[in-house]
């Protein structure tokens, strides 16, 4: 029986969501209680792995088990009463047999968050990246307008191969909002490349204070190249939720 | 020279605002950090203690100092670089010589946070209660309603002394809010007797979920009696400002 799953965690916790040697990323602490519970090494696969730091909301995940005496509200409690705290299944239910958390994803949705201000409180602390000069909400607008639609990101990712690869994506929107010194960035797009939205983000941001033009960010993103070098930090992702159809 | 301090604080990290024996508090944090700062032992005063687990985005405090180099922005500097990442002095000013944070203090507002729903996401984990059983947001509001105005919260509130104290507190309003399952309680007052914010917050919440009744809470606010004796975790209380002229 192949279990669909909704998991949220606070990346502060954990080293990323994908399985590790020292065992301590969320789809370890998953496998580790499913294996508890069904005395069988399960595998839980993961829409897309997040990286150390980043937190999500509603990531989603399958998993078959053979276990049959539970219900799903009974795997629910019986996952979350092994699981540390940093890391919860909102929701379990039956799915179809064929069901993949990643390949049957069909969009994400990201959010950035960033503290523009003096000085972070520390409640923001492991949840937006501090960024102290003023950020411009109009230029923050027209770089995030430059990215939305189907482009090649080559330029705002980090390869993980030497091998080529497929580097067009398509942002559907990124919307932007202020509550104070606090402001979010939300993407929606259709899948996105390794470190892309911390790269996208960073881009933005430093065009917003002056620190990367407008015009430079839209060459890199026809040209491919040069490669742009900033990253913001894990600390103020947060995966939203996954689309599927 | 007197200087007013605005303070936020991660309350998980601290056994509260009052100094202690241990040390571990934010009092101590700063004074430790004031004393460093100027080789004199100098005591901070904050406008109200905070319990462990509370958190603040602006408690104010008073501090008396000799020294004359440093700017506000530098004594704003040089306490941020010593003091740990919990607590963050958000401004800093001179002020009257005659100022007192807590005597001068007018009101305060503090929010209380509840996560209504079956799962308590991570990221929620110390900054809101959880409660599972479905609060009903009419008699939520009948609740707060019956504790705005001028009441005797003797029944609302625990005893710090045997000695008779005044135990009549004015609440100007309390605005319940929801955003999905996370719900917020904001007092406004011009002051709160131990503990009393947990105790009206679970009072209200209590009431909600059907395990309280309205005309018994409404009893004890003018009977003083019997104490009501559920207090709402301190995770969930946050200290929003401090009231002044």
């Amino acid at each position: 029986m192949r279990l669909r799953l909704t998991v949220a965690y606070d990346g502060t916790q954990f080293s990323g969501w994908q399985s590790q040697p020292d065992g301590d990323t969320v789809q370890d602490a998953l496998e580790g209680v499913f294996k508890k519970l069904t005395g069988t090494k399960t595998a839980v696969h993961g829409a897309g792995r997040t990286d150390a730091g980043v937190h999500a909301l509603a990531q989603t995940a399958h998993a078959d088990v053979a276990r049959t005496d539970l219900s799903m509200e009974g795997w629910m409690r019986a996952l979350n009463a092994n699981l540390p705290p940093g890391v919860r299944v909102l929701g379990v239910r039956r799915t179809r047999s064929d069901f993949h958390a990643r390949y049957d994803a069909r969009g994400k949705i990201y959010r950035y968050a960033v503290w523009n201000g003096p000085v972070r409180p520390p409640l923001e602390r492991d949840r937006a990246w501090h960024v102290i000069p003023k950020i411009d909400p109009v230029r923050l607008a027209q770089a995030c307008e430059l990215f939305v639609g189907r482009h090649d990101f080559f330029a705002f990712s980090v390869r993980r191969t030497k091998e080529p690869f497929d580097s067009f994506r398509t942002i559907h929107s990124i919307k932007t909002r202020h509550t104070g010194p606090r402001l979010t960035l939300t993407f929606t797009g259709d899948g996105f490349l390794y470190k892309m939205i911390r790269i996208l983000s960073a881009a933005a941001v430093r065009c917003a204070t002056g620190k990367a033009d407008l015009e430079d960010l839209r060459k890199r993103l026809t040209d491919r190249q040069p490669v742009f070098h900033h990253v913001a930090p894990a600390e103020g992702l947060c995966l939203v939720r996954v689309l599927y159809r």
